[in-house]
């Protein structure tokens, strides 16, 4: 038990126990015995995210379709139980943590992928199939799912969609949702539904799978998604500068649209992440290295050499130095190894990573670096800034000791000085993570009143008795 | 009055007198006399849309802002009247007019654009911007907005969001909805809400963006929207074809995918709709001609060249034949004409025209066109099929003599057989249309009553007292 449980449960939701021998009599006739894990054992993997905080649920599920899924939902409601639906487990805000108690639905077993309709530009698939692996399903047709979390090779698709993902392709290609063309859900009361369709034009009734989409788990359980693709880009390069300031850096951003190429990527990062990758890796970065960019481009062979050529003189032009151009795809591998360095070159600053995905418009991302590394200051935590200035959603990492409870304190006092820096300037939360119950206390610094009341009376409408995912968004 | 108010109303909604006095006293000194119509001559504007079957609204009334407009709605949800936001009333399914009475709110007058963020990517606007006024205020600073309903000269902002208007540059732009960043709303209880921002990314809570976007006016009003625009593509052109048979025509269209090619458009005319151009304007074409592709490319000089000799060598390779392809501007408009004389064209085919805007598959277009002429045939109805061969959504145009009952008759049988073949080939009943009034009878054939359910839920939840556009989508 721990605090958020406690505070959780106070709300009136569903706490019935679903460990009782009625309760896992029933889902073991629903599922199959030996799909209802009760062992502390077998359950721990599923108590916790990224966040690393743990909320054992009382069992686990392993449903093989929708019928399975609806009954466990009916039963819920009939005896009050929360339910809490998994995908890959590795959200940063908790969304799949089952922080009132309850049963965890795990989607591993449904991880089909049903069918490829290349001339029609679709795939149908369950929704425990790993993001990785779906691309290299599609790929293999020539075909494209852009959507790339970075935690793609173990993100399960049903998860991309409950949190509508995004990742380093957003820039030119969107986020989950702009894919998504039809669901099959389980309702919160244990009906199936279908929303959407095969087509991206549909306007039969309110758009429930744009709902769905993004909706944390809390308005249904995702068993079946139609997802749109796009044909393969014949070719992609990279083109990696440094400068000396991220404002110098940030400004190549709309030059880039300006000379009329839209990059697939632009990342960045700040001063604190390149001096992060020098000392643990030794790229060669010198002290005037204040700010990295990456750019990637894609299309037609000739066309990704004439944009990566003017993205090179973008940059050269904007203050660039140290510019490499990819000529083939081993090339840029090499030039992407710094961004993929990061993860592991901060871990040595604390055992604890407040890992925020706060997003700006873009042209104010050098203001939101500025600030944030002044709250690290302000606060005594060393922070690393990277992430998506192409579209101005930025990682920021402040760094701590997880057993330092005035580490952590400040910490926590930094993230919600970032969050307010965010919001202030035309920005909001939370850019690609959601909200769960990590973000949840923050919820009304990015909404209003009245667009949260909203929220509130959808999930009401839809969940009367509270049993899906309880305890996240809303405090 | 007639047929359909009577039905409406017996379903218990909102249907208070709007027109008592205390309640045009109340509304005048919100909006100022001026504003509020009641002179059936001024209101009669107001009474229809497309389909042109006439609703006289009570009054009408032409807030400012979203202020007047939430003391409107506080109004209505105290008096009980029926309130339906309007507006430019091009729509084909009667999604702006007021069937069950009550007042009209006309966004005539909230017709600013507000900031143009170039850097950026967005647009802040008020409603009653015209599509067309926005592309042209965009396109002068080197923007693009890429959703382009026909109505475009007239159809304004707000509708196209609340109706998630198509066009025919979705095949690679998508729809509105891809477009729609954040909202202002009035809630149907009267309560100003802002949902979204002004980033693509964000996932801070329900997509509430994403719900009011397509909800038909029934879940709020939208009294500004941020919306994302692209750098504007440099070059277009189009390649046009002839083709014996829709199937070869229609055969194209992946191919041009496998070749790489991502068209912004790909139209389609089948020999009905070939032979009322050519009868009323001498195009020159001739009897072999069964089947007409329009397909437009754009992007970078260098690659629009590259592209449409693509284009134009997989439609000869495809059985095409007079094949043209543009060289500049001018050639291409003059390609397109033929498609703008579609609609002067079939008018003389009858007094009323059945629109439908069914879609599938774009693999299962010539099936659909095949048992859509069958399906004219059966009831002895002049049907011309054209539309957007690129994402599948096809015109089906039923024709005949709106004073002529059975004839009226034969062609709403056809109507349905139409849909039920829609739905059959795995599409649905609306791609761009919507559902109204004028499909809500149909809106079973293409969801499930789990679905509806979930719709009504959310209707009921946010408009309680039925006061918001009352007698659509649902029957």
């Amino acid at each position: 038990m721990n605090s958020y449980h406690v505070t959780l449960t106070r709300q009136g939701r569903a706490v019935t126990s679903a460990s009782d021998e009625i309760v896992l009599a029933r889902l073991r006739e629903i599922v199959g015995d030996e799909h209802v894990l009760i062992d502390p054992e077998k359950v721990e993997p599923y108590a916790q995210d990224a966040v690393k905080e743990k909320f054992p649920p009382e069992a686990v599920v392993l449903p093989r379709d929708a019928d399975e899924i609806a009954a466990i939902l009916r039963l819920a409601n009939e005896r009050r139980f929360p339910v809490t639906a998994r995908g890959g487990g590795v959200g940063y805000t908790g969304g799949a943590v089952p922080v009132d108690g309850g049963i965890v639905i795990g989607t591993d077993r449904m991880n089909r992928i049903k069918e490829i309709h290349a001339d029609d530009l679709y795939v149908i698939t369950e929704p425990g199939v790993t993001t990785y692996a779906l691309q290299q399903a599609v790929e293999a047709h020539n075909l494209f799912y852009p959507p790339d979390p970075s935690s793609y090779k173990n993100s399960f698709i049903g998860g991309n969609i409950a949190e509508n993902a995004g990742g380093i392709r957003s820039a030119k290609y969107g986020v989950t949702k702009h894919y998504v063309l039809g669901l099959e859900v389980v309702t919160p009361t244990g009906e199936i539904a279908r929303v959407g369709g095969l087509t991206s034009k549909n306007v039969v009734g309110f758009d429930l799978t744009g709902l769905i989409c993004g909706s944390e788990g809390m308005l249904g359980i995702i068993t079946e998604a139609t997802l749109r693709l796009l044909p393969l880009p014949e070719a992609t390069a990279t083109v990696r500068a440094t400068f000396r300031t991220m404002t110098e850096a940030c400004a190549c951003v709309p030059r880039f649209n300006r000379a009329r190429v839209t990059p697939v990527a632009i990342e960045v990062l700040d001063r604190n992440a390149i001096r992060a990758v020098e000392s643990e890796f030794a790229f060669g970065f010198g002290e005037d290295a204040g700010a990295l960019l990456l750019v990637a481009v894609d299309g037609h062979a000739d066309e990704v050499e004439r944009a990566s050529r003017v993205v090179e003189e973008v940059v050269k032009d904007g203050g660039g130095f140290d510019v490499l151009r990819s000529g083939n795809r081993e090339e840029e591998e090499k030039l992407w190894d710094v961004r993929r360095a990061l993860s592991p070159a901060i871990k040595k600053f604390g055992t604890m990573k407040f890992n925020e995905d706060v997003v700006v418009p873009r042209s104010r991302v050098p203001e939101l670096i500025e600030q944030v590394v002044e709250i690290g200051k302000r606060h005594e935590t060393f922070v690393v800034n990277f992430g998506h200035a192409g579209d101005g959603n930025i990682h920021v990492n402040f760094m701590c000791d997880r057993d330092d409870p005035d580490a952590m304190r400040r910490a926590r006092a930094a993230v919600r000085d970032t969050f307010a820096v965010s919001v202030n300037l035309g920005g909001t939360i939370s850019g690609e993570h959601g909200i769960g119950y990590v973000k949840a206390p923050y919820l009304d610094m990015a909404l209003g009143a009245s667009t949260i009341d909203m929220m509130r009376r959808i999930k009401q409408a839809l969940d009367p008795n509270g049993i899906l995912n309880p305890g996240k968004m809303f405090v």
